[in-house]
């Protein structure tokens, strides 16, 4: 029987996100037959290789959306409330990486690794979630199965990858005149579109995203909400600390669970070495343990700094590390798309390749 | 009554603390009649502005310190384990900025906001505390004061100057390098007497200092044993993960409190902006938070991000920054000696000065 073929179209096609979402396509099982590569119309005409193609940039246009399979969203939310709809009522199933559905009771929000069962509940769209929040939710699946997470404390050390190409580029080229005894003024980060800016270089940013109710930002509120959404469980008492660090690219989190259950942490390793998604990285004697620059380009979530909470023995604490425009976006969008197409072995077959 | 004047030592006098001690003690309120800057044979004759003179660097031997009121010990814990009692024997006071008495029962460990009161025990040595110790405690003794702390959960975000000048060194170096598409291989970062070295340029790296026991580096264990010291209290609950990011100076730290009361956020405000030592810069509307390039140069600690825990009303967070040369080294010795020195007013009259 021959492979079933897809149309399928990568809307903001030239972003960061768009990038990764190109080349996770191009790696993945999909037979592609048509891809269509939109953005705004300042890009049009640009020239991407796909597999073994060359395709130009278009313009996001209402008869453009039609006769498409699958629409992968990776520009803003704007974009995606603006012309997911549409593409939807043409016939196409739209996995939007933008947080504009992600609240939606209509829409599910997937992590294959956690609740892919989730998918059957689309009407047309599917939601990606937080880069923070997937990496993290793909570690602690297992052990909020085995344990029950009661408590969870959360701080980042996000890359300025997550805000776009021009926080990318911001950083550099303040990095570059703060070494030569020069300065730019900020222009981009913390949040491009609120009036304040403060410099990145050798420095950290305690806000991502605005800021919004009891002093916590909306990437704290994110983290929060789409973890009780993915598991299912709003009885978790969630905290999130989102900080903004000198890295290019790949978040890291610190993070604390208090379980309902005495923790073993042979037990644990156990459970994170079968996890699909996870690779256990935690060997202190030869100092072995996940970082950023190690984890940029990979598709999987790296574990380590495992430890028993000394004062209290329902207490894990765990270093996660992830490439964010991967697995914390055009991965976990892909992979969307293989398990929409083998609701079965997708996530999994694929996830198992990505250990090295 | 004219001011009784000191004979001042500084042993490592040309490292990253060195200097800052040498500065700290130029604009404290300390009448030095003679300072005497001791290093390695090494650094023998550089010279050093203090004050109206200029003093050259002399080596350490036994008959120099003999004649001293004070010994500040800014190298390592070898150097202060080989001339501290020495110095003591001859009559002089040591404030070692090591970890080498830190523990030592017979030694108190004083942060002075915060306990100040033990400085009367001291039998010749006097302990200053880990950088990451010392900036958390000045925040957090007003909140344990009021509402006791049970339960602290720490995770840091440290600059590469607690590893001294040549990780400052590396960090810049390889930083251009990465800029100019080059590399270099690290050789300080994390633990320089250790074997495996890794990239700090754009990276995080999550280790300080070698592993002990439990998983816990030594850095961790310092922050959980010396805040049982300070607050003489070994029921609170700690647990730190203590991270490097790649920023040239000053420390930051998300905190996680839970304490035995329920909390009121108008009273943290209140207690915080009345703490010795504390500058609250807390702005949510206006984007102003603490930063460590903004804290770099200043003696305070600075606090910010402060919420109530959403599903524990006995939980806060808090996001506390602060010079770990200063605040965290230097100026938290050359205080000890102003407190030595004026029992009753010492520490605060200082203190009071750091608020911009």
């Amino acid at each position: 029987m021959p492979q079933r073929e897809y149309n399928i179209a990568i809307v903001g096609a030239t972003g960061a996100v768009g990038k990764a979402m190109r080349e996770m396509l191009a790696q993945s099982s999909i037979a592609v037959s048509e891809l269509r590569l939109m953005a705004t119309e300042r890009s049009k005409g640009m020239e991407y290789t796909f597999r073994d193609t060359t395709i130009a940039v278009e313009e996001i246009t209402p008869l453009r959306l039609e006769g498409l399979d699958f629409v992968l969203f990776g520009a803003g939310g704007e974009v995606s409330k603006r012309w997911a709809p549409h593409a939807v009522s043409c016939g196409a199933v739209c996995v939007d990486n933008s947080s504009a559905y992600r609240m939606d009771p209509s829409v599910p929000l997937i992590v294959p690794e956690v609740n892919a069962h989730r998918l059957a509940d689309h009407r047309g769209i599917v939601a990606n979630p937080n880069c923070s929040t997937i990496q993290m939710l793909v570690a602690l699946k297992p052990l909020h199965d085995r344990y029950r997470i009661q408590r969870l404390i959360v701080s980042t050390y996000q890359s300025v990858s997550g805000a776009g190409d021009k926080a990318i580029e911001e950083t550099i080229a303040q990095t570059k005149a703060y070494l030569q005894g020069q300065s730019i003024d900020p222009a981009v980060l913390p949040v491009a579109s609120l009036p304040i800016k403060h410099p990145i270089a050798f420095n950290v940013i305690p806000q991502i995203d605005a800021f919004g109710a009891h002093g916590y930002t909306l990437e704290e509120h994110k983290m929060i909400n789409e973890t009780h959404k993915i598991f299912e469980d709003d009885t978790i008492g969630i905290a999130a600390t989102c900080i903004r660090v000198p890295v290019l690219n790949s978040h890291s989190e610190s993070v604390y669970i208090q379980c309902a259950q005495d923790i073993v942490l042979e037990e644990v390793y156990a459970l994170l070495h079968q996890a699909p998604g996870v690779v256990v990285v935690d060997a202190p004697d030869s100092q072995q343990y996940p970082m950023p620059i190690e984890a940029t380009g990979h598709k999987a979530v790296f574990v380590g700094r495992v430890r028993p909470d000394l004062t209290d023995s329902r207490g894990l604490h765990l270093w996660i590390v992830s490439d964010n425009l991967l697995k914390g976006a055009a991965w976990n969008a892909v992979q969307i798309i293989e398990t929409l197409i083998h609701p079965s072995t997708g996530a999994l077959s694929t996830v198992r390749g990505v250990n090295p």
